[in-house]
């Protein structure tokens, strides 16, 4: 073997080791919950996640991001880091997990002030009261400043009274709230002395002794795709009256005088100061994502390293499947991508935990990671259906087969695509900070402010002004012009140049395509729609550029040895499919060759057998437990 | 309105409209399955779906394909489209009418003879007796040859005893087997005499009174990933007894001497003419897979055109989803596909028809058949995936919803792409057709044959003996040199002349290289693994130009007028997009310059919004019952 997998954990574990550790234990007794999942009816199967929760809770595991007075740990990148590894098990109890501590109580914490931490953290981290986070409503999900909620401030009494207003303004999909959940943090447009304030948030109970409180409608949302050990439900609230103290008022808060106060002057601002606290749901999807994804990839690979089908190399043995070229296709750079993604995934955490933890904490800091989660978990969760489906199907029947995983693994990452923030608006959220500069206006844009703002500026200031200012020096360094004798097909810094100068080049072209829309007479929303696809397309070769230089970082940051040559094989394979998949484009802007882009088609088959050796190895270091692997078909002794 | 949408439904359900209406007619009453399938336990449910399934076979339209003699009508094109419209319903009665009239009945009606037909054919079509098809083992699912199960015939008492030789040699995934099956139709090795004389069909009782019979030991498969109304199972021979009589003897049999006669002599030929006659199912399922995807696109796009979310073209009111060029991008071309993909369909099942009921018979009309139906079932099937994965995700947690039908359409229909041979060994088994030219000797051959034949060829013999050559003059006529001016984007002409260079020059390629490996003294099953995606990605670029030619030819086929307007309109745009998905291929190989290739893309967006206003029109003319289209939330009144 040309490395240690003990090293490789070591290396993926990373600063979290031993929280990842732990986590592993404690799934393993609950192992038996990947088949109660299919075989339970789903009230069963409910009660049985909130009991694997509630016994998790115990453990501490679930609350290491609260502080220390309240059960926790203070430590954010280890919630993450346990929250990852959890997701190695059944992904309803990580869902609930989810809602638990990191929408619900992770509200309280971040938009309430002392009074909601020492009424309610405790408890909540010890799981005696457990909650939900009532935002989407059935008429808006991505547009939540559009919610048609309202929490009307009546000074006389000195309570909100919340009401839906609306015949789809009822809240929907909201884990917990079907049957488990007591409190709910309800997001709901602020009304004091008439005067609308926008979107807040409110501790509101829903339910006493296991019925619904008084003025509060529940329903359940039925069977899903999967998660069905989480319990959706949709909310009414018919004049639900709670005490001026249930506003979560860390932004903002209406005074014992009924007068409304925020230290964020903004309305807007102030409503994007408060969901950019929720930016730690979106780490965690992405990183339970790539999880999913290893759990996958795990199970295909060791039964393509088993199974064998149809005489190939010899007439009298039939062939490992991973000795197919088309199988090592399939299966190895996807593989690759979930390393790359994985160590993208280790900067964002960290990055995260800088801004919580107040290391690094600032305006500019916060946007930045914000725009950086939006799109590692767009590009983490939709690798996670790709890698998930080809898996499945690289697995045959026995792949359909519930008692092998894929079944569950399926359907229950399914909606990590769409929820804490659909993947095609979260890109859009990344677009909008590139090219702005992430400008302290950006927060307060709407989709017709930044058509209208980019047109606003003369051309060669939307170079400028954009993120793609900063990026052109390094791009000219690194690729070769024409000119220029070309650098080998397998080198990072020339990856990371294609990757660069993509990124510039889609980014410059869709403020220019904007902004002549605009000076073209259209109007703004037509612009937009027209040139919506490459915004998003910038965003997404944006996020790609920068999962590609946390790959190359880690690689480089490793002694000279086995594992570096071969993750540093690993890394080449995803940087040349990622090139691969868009050499049409690469071709089209004038960088690269038809030889060359043949030549790194050719490289990928190449790189694929020398991975092949390899990849059993690369899977196995993601140690994930013989009973959570399960699918005993496929991967069994 | 540019179009009537009845004139496009009956445009749309051909010479089989009366078949069609009156399925969708008969499933109206049973619309309650598709709440039943996630709501009933799984016995119950198998229990529903086993009734609704008697109850449709009572009507007769689920044995139109048998003869009158036995309560068909003969019509092999009516039983497919029958089988394609039912899909429209729960897909678990579809798969089980498919094992118990497609498969089952049909290995007793083609691998069978009188006898057999007279005992049996009756029962069966009236479901009063339900069997199994019991090919697939444990070990051996896509290389069938290799078969474990052995049928010994015993001289002194003419009988065969059928025994499971290996641990995994067991039937697996056997529809029908875990509960409800009396009879199986089974594959095994036959020996006669103490010689082996390959793989024969033979039908065994396996449940007598409802319980296993003798010496037959049956394992539930438990639960599936879908399809849980269909009782798959897991069955073990040990040395049951069946009389000499029970061989389905159509092309071998033994006789009561205890001598084996075949009417074909290569014992690999026989084998797959035995094979073949099980083409029917291949176009079942693609047929089937595109009817899913018609649902699902009817639900996401009346969804996205109900849909509001986000102020984008005024600060008043927010946008309808499809209005957003994105959604427009991800749905559009699916829907174009999906209508090209159901002209392809038209001419398998035609051609299928024409096989089957001697109208166009023979050796060769029979392996181009084979050749059309395996494509066909690859490209529909993974579409059917593809279209369905984005249909749920453009419906947003709603889609996520069990519900709203995206639950069990994705689940059902994952496992299209597997079943009845899996995607891609059905796409080498199309490659292998086209690379010999469906010689008389390609049946008999396996990968290393394949390598081998094409290796033993002179070069310019490669081009002469495979189909490439018919294509070239075809491609010549109509594809423009580099020197001539180009023809426009949107020509049909031009988009088949690109389809056809590129099968043809991928072919060739791939032909060459596998020669070129021989030669340079590789071992055979190495040069394979090594050009296997090459081998693969012909076989698809081949496929791709009988859908599109299917497509152009329906289109032309219609009177001038608004209808042909839009199909011409949605043919341009699935053309467009099968040449942008592999633009880079085309411009490697100096078919496309950058500034065609980005006025491709620009087309495809305007294109888009020309399909847009009509694109309601195209989804309704798919003519879903509202029952069936369910998904109340999402395109309910």
């Amino acid at each position: 073997m040309a490395f240690d997998v003990s090293e490789l954990t070591a290396l993926l574990d990373g600063p979290h080791a031993e929280v990842r550790a732990m986590v592993r234990q404690g799934l393993r007794p609950h192992a038996g919950l990947l088949r109660d999942s299919y075989e339970l009816p789903r009230d069963e199967f409910r009660e049985r996640v909130k009991d694997a929760l509630l016994e998790l809770a115990k453990t501490g595991q679930t609350g290491l991001g609260f502080p220390v007075e309240y059960g926790g740990q203070g430590d954010v990148g280890a919630s993450i880091a346990a929250f990852e590894t959890l997701a190695l098990g059944d992904l309803s109890v990580l869902v609930k997990s989810g809602v638990q501590f990191g929408l619900f109580g992770g509200a309280i914490l971040h938009l309430g002030t002392k009074g909601h931490h020492d009424t309610y953290l405790a408890d909540v981290v010890a799981g005696r009261v457990l909650g939900c986070f009532a935002m989407t409503e059935h008429g808006h999900g991505s547009n939540v400043a559009a919610l048609k909620t309202v929490a009307r401030y009546d000074a006389e009494t000195q309570e909100f009274v919340i009401t839906t207003t609306e015949v789809d303004a009822y809240k929907d999909y909201i884990g917990n709230a079907a049957r488990h959940g007591e409190l709910a943090v309800v997001f709901a447009q602020l009304e004091v002395a008439g005067e609308g304030r926008g979107v807040h948030a409110f501790v509101v109970p829903i339910r006493e002794d296991g019925e619904p409180a008084a003025g509060v409608r529940i329903e359940d949302d039925g069977h899903k795709l999967g998660l069905n050990g989480v319990d959706n439900g949709r909310i009414w609230f018919d004049g639900v009256r709670v005490p001026r103290t249930a506003l979560l008022n860390r932004f903002a808060d209406v005074t014992e005088a009924g007068e409304y106060v925020s230290s964020i002057e903004s309305a807007s601002r102030r409503f994007f100061t408060m969901l950019g606290t929720l930016v730690q749901g979106r780490v965690s999807v992405g990183g339970a994502g790539l999880t999913a994804a290893k759990v996958g990839l795990a199970i295909a690979i060791t039964y393509a390293n088993r199974r064998r089908q149809f005489e190939a190399a010899s007439e009298d043995a039939e062939q490992l499947l991973l000795d197919y070229g088309m199988h090592q296709r399939r299966l190895l750079p996807l593989l690759a991508r979930t390393y790359a993604l994985h160590f993208a995934q280790d900067e964002v955490r960290a990055a995260l935990h800088d801004v919580f933890s107040g290391a690094n904490d600032g305006d500019l800091a916060r946007r930045e990671l914000e725009a950086r989660a939006a799109g590692q978990k767009a590009l983490a969760t939709w690798h996670a259906t790709r890698t998930i489906q080809e898996c499945r199907e690289a697995c045959g029947g026995a792949g359909y087969l519930a008692a092998n995983r894929f079944a569950a693994l399926k359907a229950d990452t399914d909606v990590f695509t769409t929820f804490e923030g659909d993947n095609h608006v979260l890109l859009q959220l990344v677009a909008k900070g590139l090219l702005t500069d992430y400008a302290g206006e950006f927060e307060d844009m709407n989709q017709l402010d930044l058509v209208r703002f980019v047109a606003g500026l003369a051309v060669e200031t939307v170079i400028e002004k954009t993120q793609v200012h900063k990026l052109l020096e390094r791009v000219r360094d690194a690729l070769p012009g024409s000119g220029d004798e070309e650098p080998p097909v397998r080198d990072s810094d020339y990856h990371l140049a294609m990757l660069r100068f993509r990124e510039e080049h889609m980014l410059a072209g869709a403020a220019r395509r904007l902004k002549r829309g605009i000076d073209g007479g259209m109007n703004a929303g037509e612009v937009f729609s027209r040139v919506q696809d490459h915004v998003i397309g910038a965003a997404r070769a944006h996020v790609e550029r920068t999962v590609l230089e946390a790959n190359v970082a880690a690689v480089r940051a490793l002694p000279e040895g086995g594992l570096r040559a071969a993750l540093e094989q690993l890394c080449d394979l995803h940087a040349l499919s990622v090139i691969e998949a868009d050499r049409a484009w690469f071709m089209e802007h004038g960088r690269l060759t038809i030889q060359r882009s043949k030549a790194i088609t050719r490289e990928i088959n190449d790189l694929c057998r020398a991975v092949r050796p390899h990849a059993q190895h690369l899977v196995d270091a993601f140690a994930i437990p013989t009973e959570l692997l399960a699918a005993e078909d496929l991967v069994g002794g």
